[in-house]
């Protein structure tokens, strides 16, 4: 014996994990010629890089070499004692798109806000405890808590979101649940935005059964028309853990977000990252302080908003003149994604028709998007669903991706046809 | 029924997780006048900060926007299709401190090492599994695996580290035993090299029971004297994963560290990274990739290692004046720290001295350190043991830390003597 074999050697948390479909389709993004509608992807024009080399000045003059050093697990401390971005962040939360009113002691500073949902699933998952989900769901979070084995519950919705009664239900149901985990506004991947009345339907039924919500807004910024909304922890702050992020306003990989909940969760949370991380980027943290501090967000997010207004325009209408009749979407008012699914009268087609065949179809044509299985957290593996991201691409490229995808739908489906009579 | 009660709440892998003395101590580590000899920190004095200026430069001109990207799991991935980071760490891997000969496909790209280990603590570690540790051993890792609750096995350490005799017991004894964690050059805390003879038998012992070591290898760049040694990774490549980090040699606020393994084990840990935080910055992977391909880090480390050199030496100096004749401490050729504890005939003394009541007497003189407690996996709270550390403090600090602690063992022993007479 000399070389130990895994077998039997890996964690029984890790049974069941493979590669994803969306890693195998990530793995083509980068390839020529290829045109991804695939990631949750900013545009890279959207990027401020002018803005950038200003913070970048700033941050060198006024923090010094002290920010390359290791920094404190609860946030960069300046050497006057201070904690610069967790003194700036209630300011920013404040902000109509999320009207919440908290302390920096509320807040914890995670490595985007993909961290902060592993904290969570560290922090209150074990095997088999229950998570209620929204259907479909983000799967970057499905990803963070399925390695500490949690039972999915599926909470059903429609295209305004969580349908309250049945939240109702299901926490009535399950008296155990450890929480619901939720993007109520500009979903990942559905685009759908839960209305305030039934916000406030959630917050309530919350309240009345004693239970967390984790509200993931990473896009409530980006809104292109219409008011914005008040959080659901604006509206029931001791039941919410809400999540932030900077990866849709400034760029990914600043890699800076952050989770605000009550002070006893947010030192479990820190406890927690100090094991996972030790700490976040002292240097990045500062040029988030910078960045909201100097106004430059005020500058930059109209930006984004018109040129992503337009793409969602010109997705919207490629869709409408080159998919079948059969498909649906819901407009979004903002945020990164158009979710394609079947009419509720051609529900029947979802048997006949084979998702993995038309994605490896788009594949060969040069066109990525994700199939809608990976959003489910109980899958049957053939949801016919697509979630097409029209940020990363400009238009002549979205017009041509969603042309070729609609012909393959088009040939699919008339493929079902031929077999149908034949029969 | 409103608020949700975290009691019953939280997961079982929380059980026991305190809030530890070191985050106490770091948190003070700020304050003004306070001499900290606390955190493992690399001086300020040493971030190349003209480099940096520089790197920005190349990084900025050769990469474009795309840097700002989300970036693939595995790594930034350029738009040629190449993943530079991954392709340079080879020739990184080579150097003589290191000795290890591996393709891209054997590594993995971390935010620090500390996410590296708890990637291990998720692959490997399912509760009550049996980890061997050295003792005292590095405290980050253990706050890395005990969320997945493993049963350490301490293994017993001299001077020289690991007793390959005591190795192969315990592994004769516990043929179940998951993986070695080791740090085997210039460890923290204790300082101390396991030199070339020892670990070719800790190599061969862990053929001999085809077992893994987690070989992490923070400091060997770090040498101030002495010949560099080759890792346990190139004695027995098949039953090591050595984990590197750039924060002792470019900069902590990077977080750019890895692990080098089998392709299989490399394939499991981006599966698992990319559910923890998605992505490391792709900024920082170009940074430290320009660091090492246009040979800065050649320019620096000489430049940090004469500054070091210089301080250990004066600590040593210092303690040699200072410290009661009843402790001993084992001079690093490298690293970051100097290990105080008691020498072999005075050990009674062990339970007669209170490490706790020394440590508030050195913080209310405003100084720190880290007491020997935490470095132990199976602690009885009372280790009569200190980690100096020497880098992140001018000569004067240095010397009058050293002094005032000395000042208080001295105080302290008196005292025992005195309540020893008294009987």
């Amino acid at each position: 014996m000399t070389k130990p074999s895994l077998e039997g050697l890996l964690s029984r948390r890790l049974e069941g994990m493979g590669t994803s479909a969306i890693r195998d389709l990530l793995s083509q993004a980068g390839k020529k010629d290829f045109i991804s509608l695939g990631g949750g992807y900013p545009a890279p024009e959207s990027f401020p890089l002018k803005i950038i080399d200003d913070l970048d000045k700033i941050v060198k003059d006024k923090y010094g070499p002290s920010i390359r050093q290791y920094g404190a697990t609860e946030g960069y401390r300046a050497p006057d004692g201070t904690v610069p971005l967790l003194e700036e962040l209630p300011n920013f939360l404040k902000r109509p798109n999320r009207n919440i009113e908290v302390s920096p002691e509320n807040i914890a500073i995670t490595a985007g806000s993909q961290e902060a949902l592993t904290i969570l699933g560290m922090m209150f998952l074990d095997k088999g405890d229950k998570v209620a989900v929204e259907s479909p769901t983000y799967l970057g979070a499905i990803q963070a808590f399925s390695p500490f084995k949690p039972n999915y519950i599926e909470l059903k919705t429609d295209e305004f979101g969580i349908i309250p009664e049945n939240l109702d239900l299901v926490f009535t149901e399950n008296p155990d649940i450890k929480f619901l985990y939720t993007v109520p506004t500009f979903q990942n991947p559905s685009g759908r935005t839960i209305p305030l009345e039934r916000r406030r339907i959630v917050a309530d039924t919350l309240k009345k059964h004693a239970k967390f919500a984790v509200e993931d807004d990473p896009y409530s910024e980006l809104r292109y028309e219409g008011e914005h909304l008040s959080s659901i922890k604006s509206l029931a702050p001791d039941n919410v853990i809400h999540l932030f992020t900077f990866s849709k306003t400034l760029a990914p990989d600043f890699r800076i977000g952050g989770m605000v909940a009550s002070k006893e969760i947010i030192t479990d949370a820190n406890m927690i990252k100090q094991g996972l991380t030790l700490f976040t980027s002292n240097y990045n943290q500062a040029m988030v302080t910078e960045y909201l501090k100097g106004g430059y967000i005020d500058q930059h997010i109209p930006k984004i908003i018109k040129l992503y207004r337009e793409r969602r325009n010109i997705m919207a209408q490629a869709i409408d003149e080159n998919f079948p009749d059969i498909f649906k979407y819901t407009l979004p008012e903002g945020g990164m994604f158009l979710w394609v699914n079947l009419k509720k009268e051609f529900i029947d087609l979802a048997t006949m028709l084979n998702m993995k065949k038309i994605l490896e179809e788009a594949k060969r044509s040069g066109i990525g998007f994700v199939p809608g299985a990976p959003f489910f957290a109980r899958s049957n593996g053939n949801e016919i669903a697509m979630r097409l991201n029209y940020t990363n691409q400009g238009p002549e490229n979205i017009v041509e991706a969603t042309r070729v995808i609609g012909e393959i739908l088009q040939q699919n489906l008339s493929e079902i046809s031929i077999s149908a009579i034949s029969f």
